[in-house]
């Protein structure tokens, strides 16, 4: 067991070497041919390389996926190297071993995957759904396990996307449904299969302190500032990108109200609950993705943002004490509440404004760009997407749920969660000096 | 009281988008029909879209506005919650109705407000102008409260603004006037009007803690590190932004070292003061603010720079304490040495400046796109401008104060300042282990 | 000696201040005359503004420089103050001075410096030396002397960059030999001359507490996930700038996986370091740095990155203690493995990937676009560049390091470093009640 951790790393970043150097090569944008590339495609300047039009987005999503994924699960009092550490772990191999699967489905041009930026951003992108898929299970797994469900989780992912975008046509700039439905149905399957009926012996663990909150405000506020940047990133160049941005802009603006509303109405005395603020402002963002490059209006933004900050708050308060009690779904973060539910309310929103799209607001030119089928056929085609991603994430998670049940992990005993002292060394000088206390 | 937040939350947000629905809709280069107007107007490309030209510099204000504000503000040992969740509520409802109030005075078109990217950044700058108000009343004003002094803050913001930009032809690119000169004397005027003669009775919570400390350089350095970014936002493409950027990043390294200098020099033994570093470092980027797209050169920015480290750290040691006990305005972040008085420097050097715009200096072609009058007009106009933003300041923060006296808003007792627990539920296991102690 | 600080930095901004007025300007693309230059070059769009190109590189460089190396530093329990508000002082003042003397050496027109957004990445990269070299002097150096070793370091960066680059026609886009090496050994070469034979005396604060290692992985991963942009900064427009962020990015990812892998096969039971996560899952970038625009190839980055997570964390293991017992070097952050052996590693991977670089592979005009020589002769003056940077870390270090012996800067007693008390007013509380306990 304590071997396993160095072994996965070595023997699967070797492996990434081998298969980096058989498949992997720079595009015409990124490769030094570039400059032979624009004379022949009579470019006339390099600013006209997509790294102009993408680079920027793609460090937002960049910080989204390591410090804010990393730090929204600094908020546990005993767990906050793990939340940091294990997500940068799971982020830097999973985002590899995308470039590769990725790039097969979608780049294999005479037998090589040839990148640039924009395959960045999507590498990026499936690693959240990894990411998110470890926010129900932070604090009771291994970080072997969690390389494990980031191995599989990215083939899913690959494949699920695959079918998606390029067999059933679905539109999905923002991921509403190939990221976050997928990746909280997978990651909640996989707790389902872990359900650990005495992890109240770690009860005194899962609860925050004051300044663990305030890091994960750091997560969060990093999430939704760059959320903009995120459900734009691969939407088409100029109008594509702008008008992602915007919707995104307000709805995540709309969901904090509504969040701050919920939140003080069911807590006693009208308080306001960190769980909620950290985590269901953010729920817009999820929601609105599909159909951020979609002509949704400003005021539809507006509305799905309203809509989320409510049901995900409401999800807070009283789904996931259900879900765990009854349906034995252990979930730390909620990500029922940010992922689950937001992204299968995007996926609706994406089907319904595909499906009522009209020349009237979309011009001729417009509709044929933004959709490859007519509206009626193309709303239907968006609601099989969603669908799609339901099943890869809750068949992959049971599947990929039952491996990691094997007893070979290292996963951390039930009076043990939720604690760095398993696979961290800790500094110990302040804790003690608390613990005389107790 | 209990309901007051949900119920201003959920109304005003419904009132949000019923206006949006029927006023705000994308402007010709976030609309689907970009693709027209690219054609129309002879666009040869994308990345002509003002989205490349903005965005960038966007998310580095939107930065500035929630995590710098916000952790700015986290600096209170019990009061981080607050500090940075009101901030994140504050600012996400003041960017929907500043969207309105400035699409109204600025981009009505046809009875629509056409939006782009610009937009988005001024509504962040109109945000800023509450958030400075804020830092004044910081601990002392229930959310209810916040979200009125927002309301109204926007709405006097909208009102200036276009009084001084197109009445007045002033021009303000990085809002020394508008928006720092305007925000702090609104915040300052609000909190003599809500002045509290027993606030020493929350004095044991009035301070920081050590890690308190290092949450708000956060906010400190994102705030400092981006303001290039803030000051050249939306000054004119080209050079514009381009100068504005260095005068900015010149300017405020020049404020780091005398903020330093007279921290040390003033303080016993020399040592230096958290406070100090936090806040008067900044100075210099609120100072330069104006005069930050004109042709200040290099030596003229560090000489700006030079001059607000000094005063504004001079302020923190002298003016604070006399302001709070002769002219009873409590003000807990200082906002006075921070955004007051470096607000008015800007609004001078940018008058001065501009009156001394000479044809040598800026060419005729030059001077000519810079300002709409002649220099020495043009000056005069500046001047105006800054007593506009005074006026409205002052005025307006009297008005707003007076409803905010109104006993109805829930806010805290004397006894109860400066502290989360009145509006938040708080985590207690480290609190109780050393209140032992205690 | 309570005045020096004050006295150093009012005197060096006023010298600056003077300087500037006498020798910086606005460059073409700043200038107000900007207008002009577009007519009389041709140039079709204010988006070839070169600001366009850069500036967003610029502002993640920027955020490295202070919130990366600033929350890096944060890692002790009682020196965060120190940590992160020396190096923004050190930052503020060197990159003025770093301005200067790189105008002097590379954009002197007329006894003009002419200044754009790549004088302020260069002043930025300029100020990284410095900050590395800060890393092994950590709590161990007032902050005058740190201004001193500003001045100096960055005048011996701005000659040794001028002789790499300018007179040997070494590349260096990332800076492994420029930046890293050079920064690395200039401050292990000042830790030796200031070596403290009693320094165990302040061994209890020489560590971390839980949350102040939290802080420090804020400077990690914004190192982590801006190095793409560090490497791309000044490379050339188009494929240059494309191809470094991506060599870079895969690089750092397969840093982080052998980083884990060692840390865990090295401790007892299995257990991860902190120390090792914050530091070595940033080798990777700075070993690839020189390489990083050439054409290394995805899976050559991949192999450099797995090497320097192995060397850097066993540096940490091994190397460490015996260069602290052995030589006499105390390197508080472990300088040594982070920075000074990738970077030479890096200098000699540039040489390699630079003598190996064949026309089959860059295409004539590739070639030729890239080195200013035939590449078996390039590979030898970039192992020549190497050596520069050694001899002036090394060489610059031992004589700044005997000027800082001097007993006029008011350093600690070794009894009192790690200690903020030494330099700022530190919050007393929470100190307090942990003191009685102990």
């Amino acid at each position: 067991i304590r071997l396993s951790l160095p072994a996965v790393c070595v023997i699967w970043q070797t492996a990434m070497i081998i298969l980096f150097g058989i498949f992997i090569r720079y595009n015409e944008e990124s490769d030094i041919r570039w400059a032979e590339h624009k004379k022949l495609k009579n470019i006339t300047s390099d600013i006209e390389n997509d790294f102009y039009f993408r680079y920027p987005s793609f460090q937002d999503v960049h910080v989204m996926i390591f410090v804010g994924f990393g730090f929204l699960m600094t908020f546990l009092k005993r767990y906050s190297f793990g939340g940091v550490g294990f997500s940068f772990l799971l982020a830097s191999f999973g985002l590899q071993w995308a470039l590769l699967m990725q790039g097969w489905f979608h780049h294999l041009v005479d037998g090589k995957i040839l990148i640039g930026v924009e395959n960045l951003i999507n590498a990026d992108f499936c690693v959240a759904g990894c990411l998110i898929a470890y926010g129900a299970l932070l604090g009771k797994v291994s970080p072997v396990q969690l390389m494990v469900l980031t191995l599989f989780g990215v083939t899913l992912f690959a494949v699920e996307e695959y079918i998606i975008l390029n067999l059933i046509h679905a539109r999905d700039a923002g991921g509403s449904m190939v990221i976050h439905t997928f990746g909280a149905y997978y990651g909640l399957s996989i707790s389902w299969m872990l359900y650990r009926p005495n992890l109240e012996q770690s009860s005194s663990l899962q609860r925050s302190v004051y300044h663990s909150d305030v890091f994960a405000m750091i997560g969060t506020l990093y999430l939704w500032m760059f959320w903009p940047s995120f459900n734009s990133a691969i939407a088409d160049h100029g109008d594509g990108q702008h008008r992602a941005a915007i919707n995104t802009y307000l709805c995540l603006a709309a969901t904090v109200l509504t969040t701050f509303a919920i939140s003080s109405l069911f807590q006693k005395h009208g308080k306001l609950d960190m769980v909620h603020i950290q985590n269901s402002t953010l729920a817009g963002g999820v929601a609105v993705g599909t159909a951020a490059e979609f002509m949704l209006m400003p005021y539809g933004a507006l509305i799905v943002g309203f809509c989320c900050g409510v049901v995900s708050t409401l999800g807070y308060i009283y789904l996931t004490p259900f879900l765990e009690k009854y349906l034995k779904i252990q979930d730390t973060c909620g990500i029922h509440n940010l992922h689950a539910m937001p992204g299968v309310i995007g996926g609706i929103v994406g089907a319904i404004s595909a499906a009522a799209a009209s020349e009237s607001v979309y011009g001729h030119e417009g509709l044929v760009n933004m959709f490859k089928l007519v509206p009626a056929v193309q709303g239907g085609h968006q609601a099989g997407g969603l669908c799609v991603a339901l099943c890869f994430g809750i068949g992959g998670g049971i599947i990929v749920g039952a491996i990691l049940r094997l007893p070979i992990w290292g996963d951390p005993a039930d009076d043990n969660c939720f604690d760095d002292e398993a696979y961290w060394e800790v500094p110990e000088e302040e804790e003690s000096s608390l613990q005389i206390l107790q």
